[in-house]
């Protein structure tokens, strides 16, 4: 043999590197999981990640820019100051060069992770900067600009994007922002008709940024309209941060969450920018006012002008699988510590040995799982399709790629949004009243995950992007003979819509349900049966004189919108099938993935349990209810492993912020000790004496009748 | 005839007295209405109750304390001063006396929808004083204790309610502060054994309560311990609001909403009272030690001394009410006026107008008029109820609607809050970024409502109470033939149970779905089904060698929760369809709400398709597709009455607080004003020198490797 014994192998190294926990309460659970949780973190994660991640955690921990302060109890003001000064600092620290990322483009995601976890706002921040102004001016632009994108690499300025306006948000279009084309000084100005069209909502623009990517229609000196372009306007001076003239720039005060970053508004007014600061990538125009493009189809163009918008949905789901790791790892922990009521007075168990507990809480341990699983594998597809379009790659399948990205990522963010909503919510009450104490951060979770619902397009406007996908590859069969199929295969089986729709439910027991090839196998009659329904209903729309727009508006509920959804869900479900099925997936961990996989499975398609009866793939008394023995059956089953589980995708306390969750499992000392550590948490009111002095009158401001 | 012609009708003054909406925007729909708002208005309030609510939301309104400050941005201290403050002016306005109340006891839940309109932290504040201590003194104490109760109500001392401790919440049995009796002294000694049980939770303890009532294990001093007992405890100095000596009192910091109220956490140090301060009711101690209770079984003495809860879970059932009434009127306003996409780019459409907008919102406006129907018809039993406590009834019908008020409470408020916590959520999502932003208030109404799913105990847990009530009265038919009848009635058709099971879903079209008729006797179907298979999973599991506590708790997922959730929602559809029905009910609004009580039944419903059908009550393709497309047609139906529904419910402008939500429907106009008006907003940060100047170094904190 020529590897000498005694050397270890890699993981085991990296097993060494992860910390153990302290023991407490959480041992009689971690020594009854089924699986090593350091095996399964290197698994999710791999060595490099996980060193990344113990860097960042570590180096915020260290840093007393970053320190947690028990009882805080910021303003908005200071809570932009504070945000600010540690985005600053992330620039010293500089954790990713740009040679980093091209190693390893997931380390970026990995980053963002890391700076979530901590708080939303700073990551926010500092992405909406560097990506979404940076990295837009660099991929829509051309060499002229590259010294916007130095500039904001150095701090010296910061920018944000614009595209949002007061009384326009999904309908892009329709923005009213105007950029007037000047030749005389070879300028363009930019204004705002009216505070209707003032740029709303705009991340850093409140209170921060410099620079601006503002979306307006172009129009040349001839008065043609070209549609929506892209522009960096200057918003303040960087040596004052004053508003530079002609420009009313503000900030639009508190939001629901994510405090830190200073969301704004910006009107402009006659204001002139250089011709070349349009960014040309999708059409430019002379310096005598000509426009030139290299498309030919208005609807290309704009639709490639928006290119830069595509990543983010992908960006978004993995945002909320971030936020359902923080919400179950501390939900999971409070739920094995908190005992309550028992067979005997005095004989109290933990929470989670209710059934009802673990039905609330442990299929979203398992839709974290499948969500994780999904938004990396979908993030590394991404990469590809991003390197196509690097290589101006023109093929076919370049093409074909965007469409199925776009239609995946259109339906993975209002599913992971939605599920980590509801997921965050269930947590949040299975903690009691524990779980409202701000300090244990649940609400903050659900506070900053609710935007992820919104931003990047509304969920439900968005889902209908996923089904006119679906219905284009049917239509396509239909009338031209084309087979159905994706460079990502997330559309192949439906090739077989015939045949599939002529399958009836396949197990004949609880014990055959607890594997994921059923709930995956009834998820394709799913897709198949949404999708002629779907078309059916467009048909009869149209039928009864109902124009496109709206026979497409009424086909919605029920039908587009619920194809869109059973769509993404089969996606996830067999995603995370083929995992669990993967022989590079280490043995030791496939039975509990496998077990993660069913419930997860399972327990999304007790959704759509009426429509399978409806349609007829099942019938009679027995198939739901092996489907909910099943369920519980698999919650009771993974019960044991949930603190492992969560253990394996847990940052470290001082990241997760949470008396409750904390790894030692002492939660009451750990409760207490934050709640005494507050701010004046003994003292009188400062207010005092208006209780001990000037007593009211009762009534002597009733009115006298 | 004796009416002379020209006298107007009474309802008619006070459709004058009530205002009308300014033009605008709105008018479009207003003047669609198929109903007159104001003849609605007072069909649901009455003129009284709209005058008390025009008298307390104008003083509000007119008085500087109560001020509503754009941009305002409270530090939690300062939350809980101004809320203090204006807790005092309520004592001064004192506006509903004694006599007040005598004469119609419904004017308290009135007084309390307005202050929890305005904010629910001043509501709670105001009446955790004087309903949670005043009146559970006054109820479970005697003559002794009416100083007590005195000086509540001219604010010489401040009250709470303490009852939950750290450790423990819903078994409020295994509380383990004591109060052992010293006969020395005459006097009780209160410990808390340790941090654990310190009292946790208690709303006004934090920073302003002088007396709690705590409740504590009373132990004789022959050692005998003779269960929970409440107990008067001066917990601060009212002239310094200083703590008493051996008291250790603090405040618990931020919470996810409510956060003008203090909550408090205490401790008791061998802390002495007189012997008087025993709340007597039920159960006393001698001078010389001895215990004398006027109830022979312990466990009623328990249910007796916690009887002062059984009114809260109405009343929050009806604050989970306000809080959708709130939150619709935004997003229906909202819904109405903000345009996006249309059939051509130019014309942009109304996004009500959209069949997916009316699905997401118009089902909500249906629950706000049923459970707001309910909510009232429940607290008037609940009075009856009260009355015949007052009277002493020891007759068999008070005893049983104790305990169906029981149960009907116990499943109310789940089915009220959490209806509630996804509308809201829903109106959030449905008002797309601007209902994220904190003026709009949709997030506050969510922060503040989120606890009505846990205090007085969470949701889950207390669905156990309904089913077992529901299982002992199928129970005590079988066992002792029994019929089963209810005061209230709730239960009179399980009666017929085998009847029913035998029943089939009993519409053949569409139209005639669109009855709530139809969803009613669906309801009476699911209620026996789950009742029996409820009753049948119980015995499995007992058969199967489960212990009582186990069996019970293998039987909630999927049976005992599902059957007091239907229970309670046949309870409410029912007394809705009755209301629609009533020929007291006036003509020209029966239209309207028949059509709402048809759109609630179905769309609640819909969550219990699949057991319909593995049932056999439905079977085939149709019914399914019938009840959903009669649910999209009364959403349709109702689309240009939404704007009246919420007139007719709305509060004026000051207290609803929301530009996106005002009256006169100039959305884009209120939202940037009052974006305009914040603090600070058009200024550059107080921080800006740390943008100019010390730039970052990038890289400069990177380990080098």
């Amino acid at each position: 043999m020529s590897v000498p014994r005694h050397t270890e192998p890699k993981s085991d190294k990296m097993k060494q590197g992860l910390p153990d926990f302290p023991c407490g309460p959480l041992d009689l659970y971690r020594k009854k999981a089924s699986f090593n949780w350091k095996e399964m973190a290197i698994f999710l994660e791999g060595e490099d990640v996980l060193a990344l991640k113990q860097h960042v955690f570590q180096t915020l921990e260290n840093d007393p820019i970053f320190a947690r302060i028990p009882g805080e109890d910021l303003s908005t003001e200071r809570m932009r100051e504070i945000t600010f000064r540690r985005c600053k600092q992330l620039f010293r620290y500089n954790f990713l060069t740009q040679d980093d990322l091209m190693e390893n483009p997931w380390r970026i995601v990995v980053l963002n992770d890391c700076l979530g976890m901590y708080d939303w706002s700073l990551g926010a921040k500092f992405f909406l900067n560097k990506g979404m102004f940076g990295q837009t001016v660099a991929k829509t632009g051309s060499q002229r600009h590259m010294q916007f994108v130095q500039d904001t690499e150095n701090m010296m300025t910061f920018g944000c994007f614009a595209l949002t306006e007061l009384s326009h948000g999904s309908n892009t279009r329709a923005m009213r922002t105007t950029a007037k084309y000047d030749p005389r000084t070879q300028e363009f100005v930019i204004n705002s008709p009216d505070f209707e069209a003032a740029k709303f909502w705009v991340g850093n623009l409140g209170k921060t940024a410099t620079h601006a990517v503002v979306f307006a229609q172009l129009y040349t000196p001839d008065g043609a309209c070209h549609g929506l372009h892209s522009f960096i306007v200057q918003v303040r001076d960087p040596k004052t941060l004053l508003a530079m003239p002609g420009v009313l720039v503000g900030d639009m005060g508190k939001k629901l969450g994510q405090n830190g970053l200073d969301n704004g508004f910006a009107m402009f007014n006659s204001v002139r920018i250089p011709r070349e600061n349009l960014l040309n990538k999708t059409g430019d125009v002379s310096p005598e006012g000509n426009y030139i493009t290299p498309f030919k189809d208005i609807n290309k163009r704009f639709g490639a002008s928006l290119g830069a918008l595509s990543g983010g949905r992908i960006s978004i789901t993995r945002m909320a699988v971030v936020n359902l790791k923080l919400a179950m790892t501390i939900a999971i922990r409070f739920s094995a510590t908190r005992h309550q009521f028992g067979p005997k007075d005095d004989q109290e168990i933990p929470v989670i040995e209710y059934q009802l507990q673990q039905w609330r809480l442990i299929p979203y341990v398992a839709a974290l799982y499948a969500l994780n699983h999904f938004s990396k594998s979908i993030f590394m597809n991404f990469v590809e399709f991003q390197f196509g379009l690097m290589m101006q790659d023109k093929s076919d399948r370049q093409a074909e790629l965007g469409r199925e990205m776009h239609a995946i990522s259109c339906s993975s963010k209002p599913l992971g949004s939605w599920t980590v909503q509801k997921g965050v919510q269930e947590c949040r009450e299975a903690c009691g009243g524990h779980g409202y104490l701000a300090m244990n951060r649940l609400g903050s979770l659900r506070d900053d995950n609710d935007p992820n619902c919104t931003y990047e397009g509304d969920n439900n406007v968005l889902l209908q992007q996923t089904s006119n996908y679906l219905l284009s590859q049917l239509h396509a069969k239909q009338r031209d003979g084309v087979s159905i199929a994706s460079p990502l295969e997330s559309v192949n089986f439906i090739e077989d819509l015939d045949s599939i729709l002529k399958t009836k439910f396949t197990a004949s027991s609880m014990e055959q349900c607890m594997d994921s090839a059923v709930p995956l196998a009834s998820y394709k009659w799913l897709v198949c049966y949404f999708l002629r329904e779907s078309q059916r209903r467009l048909s009869q729309e149209k039928a009864s004189g109902k124009d496109d727009f709206e026979a497409r508006n009424n086909s919605q509920v029920f039908f587009c919108r619920s194809l869109s959804i059973v769509y993404i869900e089969h996606t996830v479900v067999q995603r995370f099938h083929d995992q669990t099925h993967d022989k590079d997936t280490p043995a030791g961990l496939r039975p509990v993935l496998k077990r993660l996989c069913a419930l997860y499975g399972l327990w999304t398609l007790s959704n759509h349990m009426a429509t399978l009866y409806q349609g007829g793939y099942i019938s009679g008394w027995e198939p739901a209810d092996w489907i909910q023995k099943a369920i519980l059956t698999l919650c009771a089953q993974l019960k044991d492993d949930a603190v492992a589980l969560v253990d394996a995708i847990a940052p470290p306390d001082f990241i997760l912020n949470s008396p409750i969750g904390k790894a030692d499992g002492e939660l009451y000392k750990n409760l207490w000790s934050t709640v005494m550590q507050g701010n004046k948490v003994l003292e009188r009111p400062s207010w005092w004496a208006e209780f001990t002095s000037d007593k009211p009158v009762v009534g002597s401001l009733r009115p006298k009748l």
